[in-house]
């Protein structure tokens, strides 16, 4: 019962729809859920595609194989996975712990389907939580000085666990590019702010000095440019003159950790693609 | 450059997907959009595919009975349309007028594709707006005796008009059994408040009297039992304890004309399906 | 530095701001916050006043019965407070551990100042986060046939404990009416449904077979009617067709912990008055 | 039954809100609704009190100078209105107009307590709804030569229509300094962006190309700085990758039409103060 998901990136052309159904169908998948999208913007096609592996006549193997020739005919970019697999996470944080205790409830109650095996901070805060879920906590001082040198040796780590991806819990190091690279398109954030507005540090602080009515929160991909990567999701709340910067960093709290759980499962679901420094969310 | 809409229902099995999708490239159609959606409760299949009949090799005509072999095998309820066919609305209305003065001027500002000839009304509230708007306007008295006799008339009227698709925006009248059968899936309404939460008359003061923090206003199909129809869509906004009724008439009517204009652009776009009670809206 | 705060109930009339302002202003003590709320159906007054105990002239003891001359006058019910008061809560939990989790993260951050001695559940689910936060638990097997008795022994668990309100966090067991009399207007529900839509049990279902297209939650005091105490706090996210029932309860359950915190911390700041069955919410 | 209102701010000391109240009850004023704002930051106070004249012993021109010895004891600026003030707006247009049809149909239907004798507008795309209103529509073809001889001319029509207070309703000219200054803390714009972000031209534009998955509209006071202004409303919609750039148009405008006309109507009720560059607004 276990199901493939292929998500497709190509210039947009005609058939392609049609030649991923029929392939499917040709190997007597049954399409449990497909989307596209035409970004009329940059003439690109996107399209994610899940089907059922129960009675479909190719090994995991060969699936890949087998469609390289529409893959090559349409030129494609394609990532093939299944919902079975179990991808491992690394959560980085430091001080604050809302969502790194957010994440790690969600993942006992079964909704975040992954395992993490390793929680990675510049604080010793996280270490009685992330010894409470049984959870390999590793800390490290970072200064200007060290942080290649630490980087390094987190990279051997994460190495060390077999970590697919990593999520930025409220971590308040700036990466630098070799690691960001090296896992590009696999590192996710929660910033405070609703981005592009308030980028950098204190944005709760620069929120309530601005007089906004509403604040908000961004997860985004981590890329070079600070606080600039393709966004994954938002959410905004109501605030009033009443609210004190401590008001503000509460209500935004409750929105970092739904946000940062969202731009998490759909990561873990496949259901992400990016599009220049935009993304294409299939929800 | 015209789009031909399939809106599909059927029992979900292997190849549908395929099997459309293929008919569309075996004519040389190209897919601008296909959304699908399997319901697990029902076992019922649902799916909207758009392409465009650029370089396609049938005619209009030619098209459905072209599809008719795979309708035939998959068992499936078609509805077939074109992106430059242009839906006639006749705007039911009594005595508020936001609703219909929003649609008018949605529809002047290109929002809404559809011609809107005739508006109809049980008061004389909305005649100065139908005349601005050079829109014929025709009142009728209702009462409990000659309920019967008018809706026979006004369906006359509606049949010379050529109406395909009826809006009640603020229409105070309940429609009898036999005016609802003939435009059955055709008739929206606009109810103020947040169903199935106060049904009937008077519902901003039934949320004002249960003391609710939020109200929210629903736009459904008309069904033969009173605001119980399929949701198309709802909306909610924040009250508070310092609200008067009058109040939340006015957050209220904010919401109206935005959830009724999303329903009746949605409909005029074939993007809505009834699964029983439900609706499927692919947006 | 502590604050005292006075929250008054009286039929509106003439002076009512002034004479308790000017008796704040008497003793030497600076309003910090005043609010007001003159509700214009029942001619009911509303006040909470907070002000600096800092310099003020009277004891805590002595406040009350100097009051009394105005508090006569404007035949007002008062509720004074400080706070610096602690209010000790004890949390009743069935299965879903959701919302224990958020109060007892929240509690432990310091987004509620009470404590928190005693978790009392009709299952074993929540013992072990009891333990991890060095709480009491306590489990009862609860049947039609002790209820009566299991209560009589809880009430008298709480006294022991010295619980001044409680919090039903997804507690789902009906309270008998001699319970609910005994912490009268003190003890806090979580309803997973926009009340008054789908009152009683598996509202997310409910919600699902109706077709809705945005889900909410309540939180409500508990009275002898189910799910019709006054409400203190709702809100709402929105659905599709999508979305099955285990997403309505996901998405759900983020709402239901923020929607109890907020009701619980505002119980707490004694900004809660109740108007007939509704309530008043100073923010 | 009219009533006055007062707008007061000054630094923040003890007895302010005593002081108030007790002026109006020594004059047997009622008190109808007073609300208060300490600014932690600032150390600043601001109240908004209504009261009743029926009964109130001082005539409308004897209230300023009889509260004279207050407003001076705490260093008030204050600002005396009456409910039954009419308030006379001229609104500015480019060419869209949805805004302008929104309040002048809100206008109609009396949400909008004022005098609209006058629209202005670089363009005659408003002149024909202005005519509908029987409205005096001035049309000013503006150049980067003729501009200060332009305001200077409707400088004189506003005078000369006796204009209180600006509302730009989507007027795609940036104003000259001395004209703000002219009308400072009286002109209300609607920013169709979530400010900070995307401020100056073609903000849904820009927020396409960002890929925010949230946009906003933003009303705010005009000041020297282009869209700098202190802030009185925003709100915010979702949108998605399938969202163009005329989808965000389409949203952007429903929110536009509600948040200019929430700003106008706090306005018009004397309910807005302003710290630094922030609002207060009393609701």
């Amino acid at each position: 019962m276990s199901h493939a998901i292929l998500l497709i990136s190509c210039p947009d052309q005609r058939g392609i729809t049609a030649a991923v159904a029929q392939f499917v169908a040709d190997h007597n998948g049954n399409i449990i859920d497909a989307q596209q999208h035409s970004d009329t913007g940059t003439d690109a096609f996107f399209m994610r595609i899940e089907w059922s592996l129960d009675g479909f006549d190719l090994n995991r193997e060969e699936i890949h194989p087998a469609f390289g020739l529409i893959s090559h005919k349409f030129n494609m970019e394609t990532s093939l996975s299944f919902d079975d697999d179990v991808k491992r996470l690394a959560i980085f944080v430091s001080k604050p712990l809302h969502c790194l205790y957010d994440l790690l409830y969600r993942h006992r109650s079964g909704q975040l389907s992954c395992e993490i095996p390793l929680i990675i901070s510049n604080h010793e805060e996280a270490r009685k939580l992330a010894d409470d879920f049984g959870i390999r906590f590793s800390h490290w001082a970072v200064f200007r000085e060290n942080k290649v040198d630490v980087e390094r040796q987190q990279m051997e780590l994460l190495k060390e666990h077999r970590i697919d991806s990593i999520v930025l819990a409220r971590y308040h190091q700036i990466l630098t590019p070799y690691f960001i690279n090296e896992y590009r398109g696999r590192i996710i954030n929660i910033h405070h702010s609703f981005l592009p507005a308030f980028v950098g540090a204190n944005p709760y602080q620069q929120a309530h000095q601005k007089g906004v009515k509403i604040i908000g929160v961004t997860s985004h991909f981590v890329t070079q440019e600070l606080d600039q990567g393709p966004i994954i999701e938002q959410d905004t709340v109501r605030i009033s003159h009443r609210d004190s910067i401590e008001d503000l960093k509460r209500k935004g709290e409750d929105l970092e950790r739904v946000v940062l759980s969202r731009a998490v499962r759909w990561h873990l679901q496949q259901k992400i693609l990016c599009i220049q420094n935009r993304t294409v969310v299939f929800d």
